[in-house]
């Protein structure tokens, strides 16, 4: 049916809408270690730009670590020449969700590595406090959990881990973007561990491998042991993540798991471990250099296929694989779906270190205040 | 300062707040080329899954092409055997603009490659009717308009443009939220364009370069007239628009753009022109031939440094280069800033093609609808 435009009745010009106020997010930080000063440094840093170009005020009302907590000070810096002085009290989650919950817009952000914090996801939510963390535990961790979680969500609150995975790389949400666009995951695979990409990015078989392992230690590049890198628990972590973005039940005792820690290793205390570390040397000498004989590199890789099949394993690819192109500690996820099917969709880059960490953080605090309006 | 918790006055626990309620919002879309198309045909596939799990209405309110629009009709698809009738009007932008303004949540989708639906963004934006499109015209356009445009947000109405850099691939975002965390960009390089990606990823320098044109276009791979491609212009605008998400007022005509288009070729009419194409063969069969002799390729990339010199041009890249990993058509972007200043953040993956394209223009719809809460 054609009709000529004139049948169209007028339709009055909309009246231009006034500027929206200045937002304001009330922000809790429990965990103030490395990544969570950097973020209270990021956040002092950006206070002023962020009122003036996105019209947000975002306020930092308390910090609580494991012991203690302060609450309402004007100037979040935990830079000891800060200025004022800053009244402390006793560290008390339940009196931290109630007070935040209390002030416009609250936001917990978890920079923690606590499980007692991850317990209280669910009951923030359900409260309305969104909660915003890189802190793996609550994401990967039980699936009752997990689900107990997603319902409290229910409430419009809003929960954001961008940085569990690939720290301040766009890898969670590019994920969840592609499904809630009608996407498919097909496969997700790549170097999810800066700490090992580097360990085998500058191996060469020559000098040992432990002697590798003490020199990212004492750069800070593992964790104090080095077993919790060293086990690929952490990478399995990251599997169930984003297994659990495209929707899958997946759990951490789903994942096919290959450490690299020698059994003999597994159960002593830390020093101990230390002192036998050359223990891994001789296994992955001769890995190396079979690999080394066929043209082919080590590398140690996380796979997600979409029937729920998980693993992560160190691996031998030829030297011109796509995964085998990364440098230093750069971590590396491609996405095969249905739409990115030849081709995959790939990120890639430092995926560890308290800066690009927090500002993934950050980044997610942004979309939480952008999703709030006052 | 130290003080007992419970010299802290009992705080009452916040209240549960109630569900959300579904969020409409109302679809008007220009320019249902290949890209508009694909892009219906996501909304509808979506459509039931999101108003379930997002509590999202997205509905396709008005479609408008250059000759004609129809409106309020229920089934968006655009299939020839899709249920229904459906009237059309003689298309009309202040009609369609005009009723859009009065729906609730209003988006406009400029799918179209129109300067005329580019002039209107500012008035659009004014009225409080937010704007998504993969159109690059209005983002690398005149820089009073897209001042004008910044301006008119400031009614609160949102601008989205993802798709306009790398179709589906998070580029333009990665880079905002990079910037809004108080990062510092120190360039941006890569390869932009996924027709030259694939024209000199498979140039071996026997097959003629004009075959593989002529290939190209047959394939759909190239615009009609590929000279729209081989100019680099359109590289040279993803530079703009990442300039000024970065927040330098560069324009089109700052950067330096090396043609791969022969002077004699770029007057003549197509049909001439696509006649002579063998003109583009010699120049660069040398060009590969000395590049090979040096263990070296071909790759078309376009280069943006903080102090806002451009360009664009064929480079002689080593074969290890990191610009020269990418496969097919796949688009390569690296944003080295001051966090990720030894290795950068690079985002790679197959970056032209309808429903990549129309997948970025979605995500960044789903972004829009997040932050207007009804």
């Amino acid at each position: 049916v054609n009709i000529p435009a004139s049948s169209l009745n007028p339709v009055p010009a909309s009246p231009v809408r006034p500027a929206p106020p200045l937002r304001e997010l009330s922000v809790g930080l429990v965990g103030p270690g490395q990544v969570g000063r950097a973020l209270l440094d990021q956040l002092l840093a950006a206070r002023a730009p962020l009122q003036r170009e996105l019209r947000l005020d975002l306020r930092v009302r308390i910090v609580a670590d494991s012991r203690r907590m302060w609450l309402d000070h004007e100037n979040p810096s935990l830079a000891p020449d800060a200025p004022g002085t800053r009244t402390w009290y006793p560290s008390d989650l339940d009196q931290f969700g109630a007070r935040l919950g209390a002030l416009p817009g609250p936001v917990v952000i978890d920079c923690s590595a606590s499980e007692s914090v991850a317990e209280r996801y669910a009951s923030w939510l359900r409260a309305g406090l969104h909660v915003v963390t890189p802190n793996k535990l609550a994401i990967s961790g039980p699936l009752e959990r997990w689900h107990a979680i997603g319902k409290a969500r229910d409430s419009g609150a809003l929960l954001r881990y961008e940085a569990t995975v690939g720290a301040g790389l766009p890898v969670v949400q590019t994920l969840r973007d592609l499904i809630a666009t009608g996407d498919t995951l097909c496969s997700v695979e790549g170097l999810f561990s800066g700490t090992l990409a580097w360990l085998f990015d500058g191996y060469d078989g020559r000098q040992p491998f432990s002697q590798r392992v003490r020199q990212a230690r004492e750069m800070g590049y593992t964790e104090p042991d080095p077993r919790a890198d060293l086990d690929g628990v952490d990478v399995a972590r990251k599997l169930v993540i984003l297994a659990r973005e495209a929707g899958m039940d997946l759990s951490l005792e789903d994942v096919h798991v290959q450490s690299l820690v020698p059994p003999e290793l597994r159960e002593l205390d830390l020093d101990a471990c230390m002192q036998r570390l050359q223990d891994l040397d001789e296994p992955l000498a001769r890995r190396h250099a079979a690999a080394a004989a066929r043209g082919s590199v080590l590398r140690h890789v996380g796979r997600l296929h979409a029937d729920g099949r998980a693993q992560v394993a160190l691996e031998e690819l030829p030297a011109d694989h796509p995964l085998a192109q990364g440098r230093l500690s750069d971590n590396i996820v491609q996405f095969r779906t249905r739409r990115y099917a030849d081709n995959p969709l790939r990120v890639q880059g430092p995926g560890a270190g308290p800066e690009v960490t927090a500002a993934g953080v950050f980044a997610d605090l942004l979309r939480v205040a952008a999703e709030v309006r006052a």
